[in-house]
């Protein structure tokens, strides 16, 4: 099979176990449970879901079945985006190319559906593995979710776009915590679930931050090379807050080479794993193949 | 000891464990850690983990430290009060006598600080017990504060307030769930944790969620009877509000009834665990004298 087949293969079982993890919108209170799923069941890449499930079967194919993890990588990244989106955060009024939550519903159910879906992440977790992996799986997400890391880089994002001095090395720890570090969960989640080794869980993990860098950098760059429609986002808003970001620091040309060096770091990463797998290193080029 | 000196001495306990078990002020971002602290600094009185550390107590005073699971109980509720407040939700100034997190900070560090809490709850429960209590405990912590209990109640109590047809069954479902559901859980956590039996952990199951029913008629009671200095949260707003009560459906006298059948149910259920503490039915007594 082909990449893209291999890829999509990876969403539609993850689309499915979606619709299956996820409380019926008809329980109680249903308007609740419509929104996570109008949330959840808005299209986008499913880049996370998909590292979970193609790191556990780069590992072992034999394994625990990924598609719960994959499930709760997803909830909280949607609940992230959620939260992002309200009127005291970002404001943004389109997502995935629809309305956003609390547009769609009102500005208190997208607060709570955001609330229950980085609940219900840890729901999943918790009944579906057998305890000394489903606590990894915990300790992994909630860490990488956490003030420190998500969150963190989520509140130093909007600090920084009310200063004007942001360096370099700011600029990284908003990408590596707000956007790296969940890509980085999301591989670990996969060879926690097919009990990598130790030492195969840090190669993995650490080709996930050059993986997340490279993805955030591509994200600015896209901020400003392309459209909405071709994005499903409002495109264009980072310059219009006067926001600092790679393009802005480092102009278009650098940060496309930045772009590069992170997604070549991360291939080699991939291919140090011993089983050295296609799929990461075709998934990484066609992050990059957006830019070019 | 008397009951108001043991109650005491888990308070200054679960109060030295929420600032050793959350991140440092200084930590990055500060903004953020700041006010997770002020959140959980803000006194109260500290029930939930009170309940957790005495059910533990109960159960087996040798057992695992409760202390943990007490500051995760009280990260959960805290978030809940934080996104409570916001201006999309009851839109609160006040809360145990000062200024909300949103009015002391601002709204976007409010609704990240409670997501902050509420991921730290499970941070906390996955690192400090050994696998299979662990497993337990996010299990039930996750499933009490999820889309079905103290989310979903507190989403049907949003739309209550909206309706001037909510049934006696509908503000059962609002306060077993946006209420009890913590409360049966504080005292579950500490059942695992003293690895309680099956048997046992149900019994103090059923008589937390009496406890909680008749914790939050009180509640309702003394929204009517109180005054913002006492209750150091702003009174009379759940009239104001126009908002179906145990008090505005059943009248003042009616819901003292009500509130004294739960306290009784409650003191019977706690009464029936192997070792009969006095503990739990003074904090039961306690509870209810504050509305004779």
């Amino acid at each position: 099979m082909s990449f893209n087949e291999v890829f999509a293969g990876y969403v539609t079982q993850t689309e499915a176990a979606i619709d299956r993890y996820l409380p019926l919108a008809s329980t109680r209170p249903e308007k609740l449970h419509t929104a996570m799923r109008y949330a959840m069941q808005g299209g986008g890449k499913r880049l996370r879901p998909v590292l979970v499930l193609a790191a556990k079967d780069l590992f072992n194919t034999k394994a625990q079945d990924g598609l719960a993890a994959a499930v709760a990588v997803e909830c909280v990244h949607t609940y992230s985006l959620i939260h992002d989106d309200l009127p005291c955060m970002d404001n943004d009024d389109l997502r995935r190319g629809r309305a956003t939550v609390h547009r769609a519903f009102d500005e208190a159910t997208a607060l709570l559906a955001g609330d229950a879906l980085l609940t219900h992440a840890f729901i999943l977790l918790s009944h579906h593995y057998p305890a000394a992996i489903a606590l990894n799986l915990v300790r992994e997400l909630s860490s990488a979710s956490g003030s420190e890391k998500l969150i963190g880089g989520q509140v130093e994002d909007l600090l920084a776009e009310k200063r004007k001095d942001v360096s370099k090395a700011d600029l990284e720890f908003i990408h590596l915590n707000k956007t790296a570090a969940m890509i980085e969960c999301s591989l670990v989640l996969g060879a926690i679930i097919a009990e990598a080794s130790h030492e195969e869980t840090e190669k993995i993990r650490h080709a996930g931050r050059h993986l997340g860098l490279a993805f955030q950098i591509i994200d600015d760059i896209l901020d400003v090379t392309s459209d909405n429609a071709t994005l499903g986002k409002t495109v264009g808003k980072d310059a219009k807050a006067g926001k600092t970001t790679f393009v802005s620091m480092h102009g278009l040309e650098k940060s496309k080479l930045l772009a590069e060096a992170s997604s070549e770091a991360a291939i080699a990463g991939f291919k140090s794993l011993y089983k050295g797998s296609d799929f990461f290193t075709d998934l990484t080029k066609s992050l990059s193949q957006r830019i070019t």
